[in-house]
C-alpha cells in the first residue's frame, strides 16, 4: 500500500486542494467496467485489478464448466449496457465494485443466509463463520446473488468481500430518493422518514489486487441459477444411497454397540443407510490422528464390510487439525500453517505434497476399506478457534483466502485424490462451503437449532449451489421431534445426529408412526428424489430449491413500518420480515412444514397455477395463499403438487436404498390434464454416468394409460417396471 | 499489495517447497521489536513498518502530552525485556504485533466495552460502530489495554485492528498447553478439555503500511492508565456547569415551551444547569441545516440568554450531514466525501477550509450568543447508515479511517477552532470517540438501554482515557426510574434524555423526593467531584474509576464450567461472567448501585482497608463482601468511603451550579483517624486555568478539628468557607 493522499493534519497549513477535490466526488471518481469476455451465452466476466496473485472460487469446483450446456442456452442481453457497472481502485489496497440497481429492485442470496434469502438493503461481511445471525458470516458466504430484474452477479475472489447492498448512497448518484427532514416531518409525511433511504447499486469492497466479476442472465431465475451451477461444473450427483436415511451414532459407541443400534432401526422399521461415527472412532480427535481406535473398532475393515453386506454405509467425523500424536504430523508439521486450532497443527493443502499425505492416509485406512465419505466439520468458525488472519501459511497463501477456501480445499482434494480417482462416488457433509461449489457432492450444517432457520436454509442453498442438512439432535415434545422429522425428511440430506445423547427415532411414542411415515415416504420417492439431482448434475438445476425459482411465484418481504420509541427504536427502523417456510422439493413438490412458530396451523402461498394435495389429489388452490391445519393433515408434512406433474415412486417403501435397485413403480398424476416425467437410472456408485452410462426412462400419462420411451440408454435398469399408475385428481 | 506467494493451485506441479516452508513456521517468523524509543519514564514507543502515511490517535489528542508531568514519574523497566515483542509484515498488505502474555495474565480495556472490562481470551474487531454487544465494535473502541502484569499497550493508529487477545497458539510457541484429546477424555480429565486453549500472545493484526506501539509501565494500575491519560494530554477539565444536571427537552419543543420545562424544575426544586436541545432546532435536522427554526425559536440570541441569566447553559443536538438546503452546503460540497449520510454530505474535517466553514458557522450562530456545547450524534454507525469502507474523501483519508476518527476530528475541531480559541470551556457530548481522547471535553453514550452496560461503562470509560453518560428515558415504574437515577447521578455526566416521551424527572410520584435526594446529593458533592476532574487534569488520574484501578482489589472473571449440551453447548464452552457493577467515584466514595438483576439486594465487594458506609459513617467492612438490602439504605444509593477520607461538601444543596460559587463547605471525615483533602478552584469557566490561574485548598481534619492552607493561589476562590466539620464515624 503506497497510499498516495496528502497527509494533511489540524496544524498543517499546505493543502492540495485542486487536486484532491477532483479525485472525491462520488461516482464520477469510478472507473467503467468496459472489457467484458463471453464465457457462454449469458455469461460475461470481467478481470478488474489485478488477479495475477489473487484466488478464484472457481479454482476449486469439482468439475469443469460444463460448456457444451451452457453453449446451448439462450442469448439474453448484457443487462448494464444502459448504466454501466463500475469499479475504484486505490492506492490503500482496496478495490470496489459498483454494480448498479433501481430502488425498487430485490436482491436474492449471498450463500447460505439462514435468516431469509431477501437481502435487499442489507449491509453484509461475506466471511466463512459460524451463522452470525444476519451480518453476511456464515457457513457458506457465497459471493452471488440474483436480482428481480432476471441477472445474477458472481464476485469470483477468496478474499473477505462486504456487500453494500442498496446501501450507501453516492453524493452525485443520480437515483437517490429526495431528503425528507425528520423532524418536524411535514404533515402529510408522517412515518415516511427512512433511517436507510434507498441506494441504487451493489458496492462491493475488498482488499485485494484485483476481482472478478462475472454477471449471468438467463430466462428466468431458476436459468439464472442453472447456469451459475452449470458454470461450477453441474450440481453433484450423490450415490444413491446418499439419498435414504442416515443416523449419526453416539460419540462414545464402539463396533458392536453400533452393530446393535443398526439392529435397532431393523426392528423399528425404520429405514438406515448411512451411520455416522462421530469424535472417538480415531485414536485422538480433538486434535485428530485420523486412526482407528482399536479398543473400540479392533477391525475397521471387517467392522466397515459386515456393515455394507446390509446396506449400510459408514461415514467418518473428522475435523482437519492433526494431533501430535498422529502419524503423518512430522511429514504434516513443515507444510501446516503459523498457528493451530485446538493445539492441532492446520495441514495447508494448497500445497500438493500436503494433500498426497493426508489422501493417501485417507485412502488406505478409510475409504479403501469400504467408508462412504466424511463429516468435515470445524472449518468455519469462530474466529476464537480458527487460524487469525494474519496466519501464515508455507504456499503464502494469505490466512484469509485459508478461511474462505478451507472448506473448498477439503472437498477438492477428496474429490480429486480419493473419491474421482477411485471411482467411488460420496455424498458427504461439510461444515464450511463457498462460490462454485455446486459441483462437490457435501452438505452443509450448522449448530443452529432454529427450526425455521433451518427450513430457510434450504431455499437458501439453492440459490447459491449448496446442498442443506437441516439437523435433529433432540426435541422438547413428541410435536417439535415429528416437525423436525418432517422438514429433515424433505431437504437434501436427512439425518438425526444425537451424537451427545444416542436419542433415536422411536423416542417419542406418540409420533413413532407418522416419524416412519414420512421417512418412508422419502424412501418411496427415490426415483423422483435421485432424478431431480440428476437434473442437477445435468442442467444446473436445483433438486430442491426457494419458491422464488418457480414461475408465477412473487416473494418480498413484508415491510412492518417501524414506531418509534425512544428505548427500543430511537430511529422508527422498519421491521423486514423475510419468511421462507416453503419450498420446491423437485420440480413438482411444495413443502410447507409445520415448525415450532406454526405448529398446529399455517399459510401456504400456492404460486399461480392449478396446485393438488399431495395425499389425495384434490385442488387446493391457484395463486392463492391458503390455510391448512395439522389437526387436517393426519399430522403429515403439507405437499402441494403442481397441475400436470408425475411423481415417480417406488410402490412400498424400502428399509435402504439397496433394497431400491429393482424395485417396482408406480406414477401419481395429479391434476385432470396429462403429465410427463423422466426417471434417470444409473448404476448408483460410481462415475460411469459421466462417460454416458446412464438410462433415461420417459413417460408420458394421458387417459388414465402411461406410455414409456427409454430415451437414453448407456446403463443397465435401476429401478423396477411401472406397475401402478395412480390418477389422484378425481 | 505486490503479493509475492508462489501461487499454487490443484493443478500445479511445480512448488518452491524449501522457501516456503521457512516462511512459514509460527514464533520464528516473527521479527523482533528492538528500537523502542523512550518518551518519558516508563512509556516507551516504536514505528514498526512505515508510519508515513498512517494516521494516529494521538494526533487528534486535544492538548499536546503532559510531559512535565511524566517526567517527574518512576522509571519502572520495560515490561518485554525477556520475552520480546515482536511483528510481521507480509507482502498482502498486513501487519501484526505480537506482545508476550503469560497465560495467567489478565487482560483489561479496549475502551468502551459494555460487557465488561476483562478482556483476557477474546477476538475483538476495534472498529467504531454501534455497540456490538461483545465483539469489539462500539461507539470508543479504543486500542489500549491493561495487563494484570503492570503494563499498558497502546496501539496508536487509526486503522481497524483486530485483537486476538490470548486466543490462537502459534504451533512453535514454547508456552501452549498439553494438547487433550476431547473423546474419550482420560478418567481423571473429565470436563477438562477446553475448546479455547489458552495462547500465550496479544496478536493484534491490521492491514495498514505501519503501526505505532506504545508501551506503558507504572508503579500500579492506577499509574498505567494516569500516564497513559498525561500522554493524551491529561484529562478533560469541565466547566463547573457541566458537572450539574442536564435535562434534554423534547425534541418539538419550542422555546416557550423550553422555558416552561425549565420553570417546572423550579417548581419540583429538582436541579438543573443544563438543558439540551434535540433535532428540531434547526430548519433542517435529517440532514443538518445547523441554522435556528425561527418558528420554535424566533429569538435564539435573546432565549439564550435569557436562560443564562438563569445559570441555564443551552446545548445543541446535531448530526453531521449537511442538508442540501444549508447555506453551507454548496462552499462544503466539494470538501466532502463520497458518499452521503441520511442524504447529507460528509464533511472531510481533515480538509482546514472545511472545519474553517463548518467552525465559522457554529460560532456565529450558536457559540457567540452563549450556547454552551453538542451533542454530536450519529458519528459512529451502523454500517448501513454511515459511509462505507471505500468512501473517498478529498483529503484522500481512507474511509475506515474517517470512520474511527471522525468522532475525535469533531471533538478536536470544536475544542480547538471554537472552545479554546474563545477561552471558553465546553462539557459536550459525542457518540463516537477513539484512542488518546482523555483531553476531549466530551462524554459518551449509547441507544444501549441495559442498566449494568450502562453501569459497566464508568468502569470501562475509565480505561481508556473517556467520560460516559448512562442515559435515562423512560422506566416502567418508580424503581426501575430511581436506580436508573442514582447510577446517572453518580456518573460523569448527569443526564435525563427524554427526547421523544418529554418524562420529567417527577414521573414517578413514589420516588420523587429519592430522585431529588441523589441529585441534589451530586451537587452538594461539587467540590469533591470538581476536584476530581482536575486531578484527572493535572494528573491523568480518572474522576471515576474501575475497582481494579484501586489498590488492594483484585477483579478477575469468574469463570462458570461449561456443560456439554448438544443443542445449547455443543463445545461445552465456560460462561465468563464478568461483572463491573461497582466503582469509585472520585478518590474515597465506592458506588454499588441498584439495578435491574439486583434491585432490593446485592453483594458489594470492598477492598483492603476500612470502609464506612457514607450516610451513616459506621464501618462495614475489609477486604469483605457483604450484602446490602435497598430497605436498610432506606432507598438511598450504596456509597462507600474509604479509611481516613475527608469528603468536600457544599452545606446544602443548590439548584444549579451558579449557586455553588461562593457556597459554604463542610467535611465529612471517615474512620477514626485524621484524614486530609485538597479543593481545587478556578473560575470554572475558561482556560485560565492553564496559565496557573486556579487554587488548591489543602486541609487536614485531626482531632475533631480541621487545618485549611493554601498550597497554590493563582485564582480567586470559588467555593466558600468551611463552615462544619462532621466526624462521620464515632
Amino acid at each position: 500500500m503506497k497510499l498516495a493522499r496528502t497527509l494533511i493534519f489540524f496544524l498543517s497549513v499546505q493543502i492540495c486542494m485542486l487536486a484532491n477535490t477532483v479525485n472525491a466526488s462520488g461516482l464520477s471518481d469510478l472507473v467503467e467496467a468496459k472489457d467484458w469476455q463471453t464465457i457462454s451465452p449469458g455469461i460475461w466476466k470481467i478481470e478488474l485489478g489485478d488477479m495475477s496473485n489473487e484466488i478464484r472460487y472457481t479454482d476449486f469446483a469439482a468439475e469443469p464448466p460444463k460448456l457444451e450446456v451452457l453453449n446451448k442456452k439462450s442469448s439474453p442481453i448484457f443487462p448494464f449496457n444502459q448504466n454501466p457497472a463500475r469499479y475504484i481502485q486505490n492506492n490503500d489496497g482496496r478495490i470496489m465494485v459498483y454494480i448498479p440497481t433501481d430502488l425498487t429492485e430485490t436482491i436474492y442470496g449471498y450463500g447460505l443466509q439462514l435468516d431469509g434469502i431477501d437481502k435487499s438493503r442489507t449491509v453484509l461481511d461475506l466471511k466463512v463463520d459460524h451463522w452470525g445471525k444476519g451480518n453476511g458470516k456464515t457457513h457458506a458466504p457465497v459471493p452471488f446473488y440474483i436480482s428481480s430484474k432476471g441477472y445474477g452477479v458472481f464476485f469470483n475472489t477468496a478474499r473477505y468481500i462486504k456487500v453494500y447492498t442498496q446501501v450507501g448512497n453516492r453524493k452525485d448518484a443520480n437515483n437517490n430518493p429526495t431528503p425528507l427532514d425528520r423532524n418536524p416531518l411535514p404533515e402529510d409525511k408522517i412515518g415516511e422518514w427512512d433511517p436507510q433511504p434507498g441506494a441504487g447499486a451493489v458496492e462491493a469492497s475488498l482488499i485485494a489486487d484485483g476481482v472478478e466479476v462475472i454477471i449471468i442472465a438467463g430466462d428466468n431465475m431458476l436459468d439464472i441459477v442453472s447456469r451459475y451451477n452449470l458454470l461450477s461444473g453441474g450440481g453433484a450427483l450423490p450415490p444413491l444411497w446418499g439419498l435414504g436415511f442416515w443416523n449419526r451414532v453416539h460419540a462414545e459407541h464402539n463396533a458392536d454397540q453400533v452393530k446393535a443400534d443398526i439392529a435397532e432401526f431393523s426392528k423399528y422399521n425404520i429405514p438406515l443407510d448411512v451411520v455416522g461415527l462421530e469424535p472417538g472412532w480415531q485414536t485422538k480427535s480433538y486434535p485428530n490422528t485420523f486412526e482407528w481406535q482399536t479398543k473400540r473398532f479392533a477391525d475397521p475393515e471387517g467392522f466397515t464390510k459386515d456393515l455394507l453386506k446390509q446396506n449400510i454405509y459408514l461415514n467418518l467425523w473428522q475435523n482437519p487439525y492433526i494431533s501430535p500424536e498422529a502419524k503423518i504430523y512430522d511429514k504434516m508439521y513443515p507444510l501446516s500453517g503459523s498457528h493451530m486450532v485446538w493445539l492441532g497443527i492446520v495441514p495447508d493443502y494448497m500445497l500438493p505434497e500436503a494433500r498426497k499425505i493426508i489422501t493417501d492416509q485417507h485412502w488406505n485406512d478409510h475409504i479403501s476399506i469400504g467408508i462412504s465419505g466424511y463429516k468435515i466439520d470445524e472449518v468455519d468458525g469462530f474466529d476464537n478457534w480458527l487460524w487469525p488472519d494474519h496466519a501464515t501459511f508455507p504456499s503464502g497463501t494469505p490466512g484469509e483466502v485459508m478461511r474462505q477456501t478451507y472448506g473448498l480445499q477439503m472437498q477438492k482434494m477428496m474429490y480429486q485424490d480419493i473419491f474421482k480417482k477411485h471411482n467411488t462416488r460420496t455424498l458427504s457433509m461439510v461444515r464450511a462451503s463457498n462460490g462454485a461449489a455446486a459441483s462437490h457432492p457435501y452438505a452443509l450444517y450448522s449448530d443452529s437449532y432454529d427450526q425455521l432457520e433451518y427450513i430457510t436454509g434450504i431455499s437458501a442453498a439453492s440459490l447459491s449451489g449448496l446442498l442443506w442438512v437441516p439437523e435433529i439432535r433432540s426435541a422438547d415434545n413428541g410435536r417439535e421431534w415429528l416437525m423436525r422429522f418432517q422438514t429433515t425428511a424433505f431437504s437434501h440430506l436427512a439425518q438425526l445426529n444425537a451424537w451427545s445423547s444416542g436419542t433415536k427415532p422411536w423416542e417419542f411414542d406418540d409420533v413413532t408412526d407418522d416419524v416412519r411415515d414420512v421417512l418412508n415416504l422419502r424412501m418411496q420417492l427415490l426415483p423422483y428424489l435421485y432424478t431431480a439431482f440428476a437434473d442437477y448434475n445435468q442442467k444446473g438445476i436445483p433438486p430442491l430449491r426457494a419458491m422464488l425459482l418457480e414461475q408465477n411465484f412473487s416473494t418480498k418481504s413484508e415491510v412492518i413500518k417501524g414506531t418509534l420509541d425512544s428505548e427500543d427504536n430511537p430511529y422508527a427502523t422498519d421491521e423486514v420480515v423475510n419468511r421462507n417456510d416453503q419450498y420446491m422439493f423437485g420440480p413438482s413438490i411444495l413443502v410447507a412444514p409445520f415448525y415450532d412458530k406454526f405448529p398446529e396451523e399455517r399459510d401456504v402461498l400456492l404460486p399461480v397455477g392449478n396446485w393438488y394435495d399431495f395425499y389425495s389429489g384434490e385442488l387446493v388452490g391457484n395463486g392463492t395463499k391458503i390455510t391448512i391445519t395439522a389437526k387436517s393433515l393426519d399430522n403429515k408434512i403439507p405437499l402441494y403438487v403442481k397441475e400436470s406433474s408425475v411423481i415417480p415412486m417406488l410402490t412400498k417403501a424400502v428399509i435402504n436404498t439397496g433394497e431400491a435397485y429393482g424395485h417396482p413403480l408406480e406414477l401419481r398424476l395429479y391434476g385432470t390434464n396429462s403429465g410427463t416425467v423422466r426417471i434417470y437410472e444409473d448404476d448408483g456408485k460410481t462415475f460411469d454416468y459421466q462417460k454416458g452410462n446412464y438410462r433415461i426412462r420417459e413417460i408420458t400419462v394421458s387417459n388414465g394409460e402411461f406410455d414409456e420411451v427409454i430415451s437414453k440408454n448407456g446403463s443397465k435398469a435401476m429401478f423396477g417396471k411401472i406397475e401402478k399408475l395412480r390418477i389422484m385428481t378425481k
